[in-house]
């Protein structure tokens, strides 16, 4: 089920951008749980096109529906089936691509895939697929509040643009990183990066960046040892988003430069439990949750849509040149930080699940 | 199935470093492929301990018994059952441990988890799990080869010394990288790195570094559009390694700082087919090959097994220092290397089977 | 995933009979296929409800729309998701039962298995489930038609009104088996068999019976060896169908009675092929097709509401009476029909692709 | 995975007939479990060949390896690896059959699966498959037990000898199961059945017969509304058997011939429990277990080895005569009972670990 996600709590996103409808059936949520349309709608609100004067200027209300899986304004452990209507689709806008391959775009690589060529936007590569992903996403929040879990993304580099360390040493507040349009917590970071993505999008041209997620509460326990490492499957989940080329967790790349005697978390006794002095192993020992702070990053490539004028090939193999319209996101981190929180979210209440139907099932 | 991994071309996992022995159970074979023990031995040996002085001189054989789905030479289409029997188990060389939680080490989560202390060693959590990968990814590369595709992993960096990437621009052969013991395929830089992985050893000590994997003759249209991209399941496999730390496909971290209009790969007409003039994009579009190279690398930390005194904890919850002992490698890359391509042919003959299931079954 | 079906040809349905509406996702369709809306509501329109005199007199139109997966006509490979908005809803109908379990129901293990009382019908367990079936089933029978395969399930009994051997010979065209309300194409025994339903109905009883599904033109080679045998999978498909008691393929419970040398299909050629005399197998020899029909009959229990006073108890332990109202089917087997062919069809399609995956791939 | 089974508790078995050796990994078992390799040899012990005078006299002794998993007695949570080393194989019995395919049998439909012919006896579809089954099952009943839950199967049925259902009324102990060489616990019936196996296998020919299994001490919750109904699943694991034809639960296909007031089953109060007053049901409701007694039966073709001559085809499709020969089971049913009781247990564990996860793990 290539539309699938999760083995227990599972989500299966459909639609394209250019259909009726998008939308998502979540499979396995514990029953019991409260739930309303409008803690869906927040979570959708804050990737919703239009939001601010950064992202895509298109007009997508993106309204909820909650089509099953609620009686009484609780969870009865049935599918939960979400739809958002498509509304504001403009095919004229994509006229010109009709028969020309985008540049570092899926319609190239889904042509030789399907033998189907959907000229009128990204199908299912649009980014409204992640509709699903974050309504998905936002049931599975609200299962991590209720045992207090708290997952926090924000955006920490835009371009060259990165936020100072030191100005991360606390878990930011949601205040903090939706104080601006950007979602960095760190002010004067914020604002430069604004700077440069309105600079860029002048130009027509966009810009990539990092985006820092993390999670605290976490228990101890939650993961597996081998395929299915906690940090496997943060991995596959934040490849699995549009435009991400990278994943780090802990240390990261820059753990490949030290030394055992400097990367090793001590443990150590405090508060009558064992914790780690650092945190280089991000939260995550043997594939496996520590019970410290989870903590990792996912590099985003600039937005392929540029509105410059781009050589490419078009479907009968001549070489042309491409000049994209449409409206479009010069930066996707903004909008994409929800996204984050969502996928993060569903691994961890996944993994969870696991965890429990193995570990605490049986007493011998 | 936590140890399993792959939708279609399966492995299961199965051992522990001081059981009686460890193996694979390969699923979904296709059948009628030509493969003999020796074959498989070939890959193991790539991984063995002992096999030169930057390594951990454990002197397992590591001899591959094939036990199921072979008839006169050819896969049947039954499960493909493998082992190899533990011989150089050394339990002696842990008695300092039985109590201690091992810093970055696995067995503090595990217990946590599974309510279990092995104090044996790694348990899963070792290195001889991936005995069962580099066997089943022994079978994949044989198909892969079949179909004229050849997968290539090499030592790109070690702690601080980096491979120039202009000597890495040609797809390295297998004897390049096989020339020296650290499997850099740049001499002078590999020189360098068993310089420095010799120095830590001296020091008690562990470093850590980056593997680059690529991958040429890969056909266009393996991959899914939304949750199992290809590079989602190549971090995910990657990540599911023990001592890694991060993934990045084509333009990676980096590519965070380009602009759109320096990132994108621009569609040129070359002999007949469709191809990318750069390859930022690391050989996969949308989620799916697009016929370019496939590149990716993959971060590893330093081992955390050091014979420097280390703080920690005991059982007990109290706070103590821990002495290792036994034999371990101060760098783990160069063994790494071939397990690095065992996921990814792993994977890569998943999604084509999966590619050919959907998209060339029926015609309409 | 409880709530999908298949490994490759995926079907997940999702919505309860009282809620806004229900629906299925359809995941791994092959791309390409000719596919309109009119074909899914004519399959609908067998098993909807106020089809005929001996169905439930419910005026649910069931209307279905279909929300993504088709461009131009086709499929094109993404998940396709169908809906059907729920119309006549009485909730009222069912207050007397708000607080009583009943007989052979689920809603008693519903409650001890979520701990939700959902006393407006069945959700879940409703009937209404089954229009997901239906609709991700007609898919999978277009794509059999274009293999040149054809699946027929009719009723062979009612009661204890069976159609006489003799007369089902020959497999039957659809005009036959729909040409009566009872679907059975024998019309001496369907006449019969409509009687005793609106005999059974005026006492306010039900009636069971079973149902026969053949298909034809089926290739040699689908299912596999072990777990996932054909007659496995088709098993669970038919145990999957609410009010299902009993499986069996060919000589089934009979062919228990019979010695070896009775029941083996003899091997003979016939037209350069090798057949088999006899199909006391029924079509899957060692979980595989082996090119002959297939031929298996599924139980019915007599539908569970009845409008007789029955004994029960509530939810506050209290033995008590329970008079159901309600408008339901005194027999289900007519509306059962479609739902059989359905489930068939995509046990044979996910068949079909796992086959191909692994057989047909690769040359070696 | 086609040769694994179960969800969230899985077993994978491999291994040929003809090979070294046969085995199975379970993965998902909960750690802490008390396990011994006696106890699995127990299971084997009931399955294996030359037990009795009724049976194959084939003299394997089946020995059991635990080869991971296992630690001081207890399981890990590791995967349990099994192996069981083939020893009385003798090719040269089957000389005959090298081209000529066996009625029946599974040779043939694999040869057209996989175009591979393994003439030298079952391969895959050996009964020798099962004791990778019976392993695993040995373990899924000790979790069981621990759980207070019982499992029996035992044959009611020989060829046309039916055990008195009124001889069946209580639950049978495991000894009076295996008092006699056929395991059906009715003395007098079970002496009528060893009589007639004797006299079949005595013209060279076999018999079928239905085998029944009941459950004891199940909690109700465990099963799913939807697909993945505990009788589906049950069926599935039934119909996965060798020579099985046909699965009923509770009232079965008799139950097609009653009336709903005659079937349904009327809810009491009984020591503060709700429980049915009877069990036509056969403790499923709506696919989950309602806390009665799970009763079930499965219907066994004869062995389709016989040792009279049959008319049959060979590889090169002429019309030829088989005279098999060999040492086979003349009545497969007594060493099947154990496989039964073995793959029952691994559907209700796998089971109530689903259903553990989803309703157990969170509180709201």
């Amino acid at each position: 089920m290539p539309n699938s996600f999760g083995k227990l709590f599972t989500i299966t996103t459909w639609g394209e951008s250019h259909g009726p409808a998008v939308g998502v059936v979540i499979d396995g949520c514990p029953p019991g749980l409260p739930l309303a349309a409008g803690e869906i709608q927040a979570e959708l609100d804050r990737r919703r096109p239009g939001q601010s004067d950064i992202v895509t200027p298109r007009k997508e209300e993106d309204r909820v529906e909650i089509l099953a899986g609620l009686f009484e304004g609780r969870t009865t452990g049935a599918p939960i089936s979400m739809m958002v209507r498509n509304t504001d689709q403009r095919p004229r806008a994509y006229d010109d691509m009709r028969e020309k391959f985008r540049p570092s775009h899926a319609d190239f690589t889904y042509q030789e895939k399907f033998g189907v060529r959907d000229h009128r936007g990204g199908g299912r590569s649009s980014a409204r697929e992640t509709i699903g992903r974050v309504a998905g996403g936002a049931v599975a929040k609200k299962i991590l509040a209720a045992a207090a879990v708290e997952t926090r993304a924000f955006v920490t580099q835009v371009h060259d643009i990165v936020a100072p360390a030191s100005a991360l040493g606390n878990f930011p507040t949601l205040a903090e990183v939706d104080a601006t349009a950007v979602r960095c917590p760190h002010p004067a970071t914020a604002a430069a990066m604004i700077e440069r993505i309105k600079a860029v999008r002048s130009e027509g041209d966009s810009v990539g960046g990092v985006i820092e997620c993390r999670v605290r509460g976490l228990p101890a326990g939650l993961g597996e040892p081998v395929f299915d490492r906690l940090e496997a499957d943060l991995a596959k989940a934040m490849l699995s988003l549009p435009a991400t080329k990278g994943f780090e967790i802990g240390s990261g790349f820059s753990g490949a430069r030290l030394k055992g005697s400097e990367h090793n978390d001590a443990f150590v006794s405090r508060d009558g439990r064992v914790r780690t002095a650092t945190n280089r192993s991000g939260g995550v020992q043997g594939g496996i949750s520590n019970g410290e702070e989870l903590v990792f990053r996912v590099a985003f490539k600039p937005t392929a849509t540029i509105l410059q004028p781009q050589k490419t090939v078009d479907i009968h193999g001549t070489e042309t040149e491409l000049v994209a319209r449409g409206r479009h996101d010069p930066c996707v981190l903004p909008r994409a930080v929800p996204i984050v929180e969502a996928m993060t979210a569903l691994v961890l209440v996944d993994h969870w699940l696991r965890h429990s139907a193995q570990n605490r099932t049986f007493k011998f």
